[in-house]
């Protein structure tokens, strides 16, 4: 951490910011310029973040050098980390597509996606059992009826699940059925939830808060790491802006960012990502081409008759277009040396 | 609902969009403009909220006209509601202060700022005893020791005690020593959370979401309520913008939004809402002037020790002078009829 | 237009309203609810958009159905737009890329440059001779010394330029000079130079404002249009959001977005829209695989040495490596019915 | 500016560094901790913004410690700026109340407007004749005859006269008519204008770019004052944020800390820092209590027959009571040592 101090902060001001610093277990490092002082901080991380320094009389600003984040980062492990879910690999150049409705509705409507899901090539069915809806009037899921159809539909299909999970109580019997266990935006800062996951012996797909800074996202991989599961999988979802033509912005440089900064595995969504059935296509392209090494998209075997985000929802046979062109440019992307 | 087609839609779109509204046990209202037709949706809202009307062919966009939530709205209950709190009444054109330290750190801590809060004439002590943070490496509350020394303060001074819960499981334990639950900003769509408050005896602080839209924080209020706890407070709390000399933007004209949408109070946290100790004093001022019910502040005996928020924490000198300032303000506000 | 009544509007409102409709020469279509009654507005756009609405009593909201630009839409014109620049066609497929530095410094330093752009592959050389910085202090441009520089760098090269206007008085001077005359981010609702742009002989770049909506920015092309210079290209280069680690988040999703409301091309500039120059390589594979026609990409001969936004500069390495990549995947592109 | 390195840094890129910076003519202070090693950058403000610190390898980022405007900030002249505008002064602790249309309209709808706000108690009389708008086929005001209609209202009502200007060229007619200069938030980082402006004799009032930071707005007003003119106002507008219930948020904290970080008078525009006229008065309040030194009021005679803005302007009757309030207010704040 680097301490600036007040241009007119005096010698008594500086003195009683070392002595704090120095009182802490830390060592300081003094940097006497013309206008101002700086002070440098060198030790544990811990001890310095318990020190409120800007509340410190003469002091201007503290910059934070280093990270808050330690088994997420690139530095803590070199090697881009391959998750391995029975077989499919997340992570090792290959592109993952996770696909399916957004919520389970019926057995019959899962089925169908599934088989669509399957024969377009992609190697997880997604669906939601359990519904975050902005209000309570809205379709809630089919909760544990929904679980078992996911379960019969990969029974069917050999397609892996993933899907969500809500609350720290029923993540045991999601554990139960899903392959993957899906942490919604919403839940990106419910601590306890992370901490319930990180505990579970199932890899976890954490999707951005939609207010979310990446290093905030980065240390939320972190509480689920820290607790011992460390098949941590990112998914972008899109942020929110003032940008009112689509759901979100999608940010898509977040996964080259992620790429640099950490050796998990990162997925694009842009299907809650646009909110926009048109622009879920290109942005698939896009994603793959950015170094994405995966995609989570929406769809139903008739969208127009989806309990839940149609308008977002791509037609078996869009799905199966995009399946095409995703494929195409994955390929290309194997030429590329990144 | 209105529905605009798109001025290329056939007839045979337009045909098929009414059958499928009239399907769904609605009312149309056709209007054939030069251009374009539209089309009006007559009937249930739960029923409308079901329809993937955007997905439809020739469909350019649907506008909805009423909101999704009902008992949080002025429509349903036009009088303000009052929150009888053991005799202190939130909402009658009284300003209540809840204030206290971020985090409940020790007995000691604690008793010294609630004898500086309840000396400077606040009414609510405040306190975290379960604490979210960005990193898992930093603090995370006292846990249930904590909420005793909340207990202990109330048992000393008098003070009402508003805390914050974090999950499901923790909330009777938590309404058992706190007079107010307060939802954090990271939990304001956490909705089993929302739900577990709703069915507590006690009053609820639900804070904006760093992201959250007034209309998704109306619609978490709806959440509580519709459990049967009626007794739901907002608290401003900023949210988050490009500016980035302050830790968030507040956004006093939410205050004016929600009296005019809601009857319920609301309650104005600029300690959060900026982190800067420096602007708590003028932006307190600000949102009394601008119609708030209360205050929350963030007080300590010693900010340069905080554990947690040290920055944005007010000395209890300036609390004190805070104090004087906005009770003068809201006396001023007692002659204003707005 | 429609016009939703507030549910408790009297009649006297009611007719009020439509009265002021129809007394500005426009026609009403009235649909009667339970609840509320909804006006549809039909004729004139232009009479529409000056009727306050919302200021009269009993109107909840007012929704616009039309979009307010006209040539720059894809109803007024289905094919796609292509602009002929001395030969090469931007829009027709191909992909177009501008690069060069972020300033125009020195003639060495452009023709260093220019010939790292020619050999790699693309068609435009960019350079400011005008500069609009944050700060009076920081480095302005070397202004018509400039312009002359670019032009002899055209004249070795035969690469053809693209620079920024920033007033009304230069606008023939630098059209004298420029093949492609760019309206920069702050400039982009800087109504009169978009106005002089439009009475220019010269193609026009319009980067979108750092806050501008895509409804804005649709606008904005519009002015310019409206002056009688259809000859215009949108250039996406990021929008500001909360995320920091990026200068700018780019928003790519911007690019299907214009493909499907507009006919004119569409670059992007993953330069500024990030403003880390690791991250432009995979956000212009990125932006092309999305569907954009063109790059515009920072290159310095020595970004280390650059006056201006070395940060986000490539190395002619890097350059090199970012055009074998992108014409591949725009190569890939060619075979994708979008 | 501080120069944080790489832990992976080799020590020949961390010569290198030095080696650039002293050869930059600054002076450097080395700082070796376990992990990294962080440079000290002192010297020029000038030299260091030309050096791209970021692009050297090996380094991770630089931060800067001091601000790059100087005749804006508090520490350049520490006592308020007091704008003595023919007698009216503005931030000497009085409240200065400018108001009036959106547009000049017409002669009559002028002297009625200037009739009302002259009776409330206002000094200032606001309306442009120059109007910024999105849409090309909107009214985009009646220049030169609008600014003699203002001319003929101050002739009568002795208020003081703030108009837009948007361009160089009718910087001078404009100066002609008006008291104040006003920049508008489009042509925030319009720096043509802004030294043309500079080079006027007549004080600026100069509004926030709709996604400008504070720091950035604070050069904005650097580049008036560096050609001369010292007689900036600041005035906030409202930033544009993902909140679609108001046109903009207001972000009320940047009075206080303008107020910190400058020596310049704040105002503060409610009206289209809202959008809607009935958060007007409530938020007019809050910025006066907030430290705002006046107020930009949109009033229009007849808010319904409004060319522009009709949507947030006051009614006559309303202004009058918020200019009670207001006055109640800054009343109390004279009273207030804040």
């Amino acid at each position: 951490m680097i301490i600036v101090m007040n241009p007119e902060a005096t010698q008594a001001e500086i003195d009683h910011v070392i002595e704090r610093v120095v009182g802490a277990g830390l060592k300081v490092h003094i940097s006497e310029g013309k206008m101002r002082t700086i002070i440098g901080v060198i030790g544990e991380k811990k001890l310095m973040s318990q020190l409120p320094v800007e509340a410190m009389a003469g002091v201007e600003k503290a910059v934070s050098v280093t990270v808050s984040y330690k088994l997420a980062s690139r530095e803590f492990k070199h090697d881009d980390t391959i998750i391995d879910i029975g077989g499919i690999k997340v992570g090792e150049g290959n592109l993952t597509v996770m696909a399916g409705p957004c919520a389970v509705e019926s057995l019959e409507q899962l089925m169908l996606s599934a088989e669509v899901v399957k024969n377009a090539g992609a190697q997880f069915l997604r669906g939601g059992a359990y519904k975050p809806r902005t209000s309570p009037y809205s379709f809630q899921g089919l909760e544990e009826k929904g679980l078992e159809m996911l379960a019969a539909a990969r029974e069917k299909t050999g397609l892996k699940i993933v899907t969500e999970v809500v609350d720290v109580q029923s993540v045991p019997l999601v554990a139960d059925y899903a392959d993957v266990l899906q942490i919604g935006a919403r839940n990106m800062q419910n601590f306890k939830l992370l901490k319930a996951v990180g505990r579970a012996d199932k890899p976890v797909l954490l999707k951005r808060g939609m207010a979310a800074t990446i290093n905030e996202w980065l240390n939320a991989a972190e509480y689920i790491m820290n607790e011992g599961n460390y098949n941590v999988m990112f998914c972008e979802r899109g942020i929110r802006t003032f940008e009112d033509y689509t759901r979100n912005t999608l940010d898509l440089s977040a996964v080259a960012v992620l790429k640099n900064l950490s050796h998990l595995p990162v997925i694009v969504d842009p299907s809650h990502g646009t909110g926009v059935w048109k622009l879920v296509r290109p942005m698939a392209r896009a994603a793959v081409a950015g170094g994405a090494d995966g995609l989570m998209i929406e769809v139903h075997p008739n969208p127009m008759e989806a309990l839940s985000d149609g308008n977002q929802s791509l037609t078996p046979e869009n799905f199966r277009s995009l399946m095409g062109e995703v494929t195409a440019v994955a390929a290309l992307m194997g030429k590329i040396s990144v």
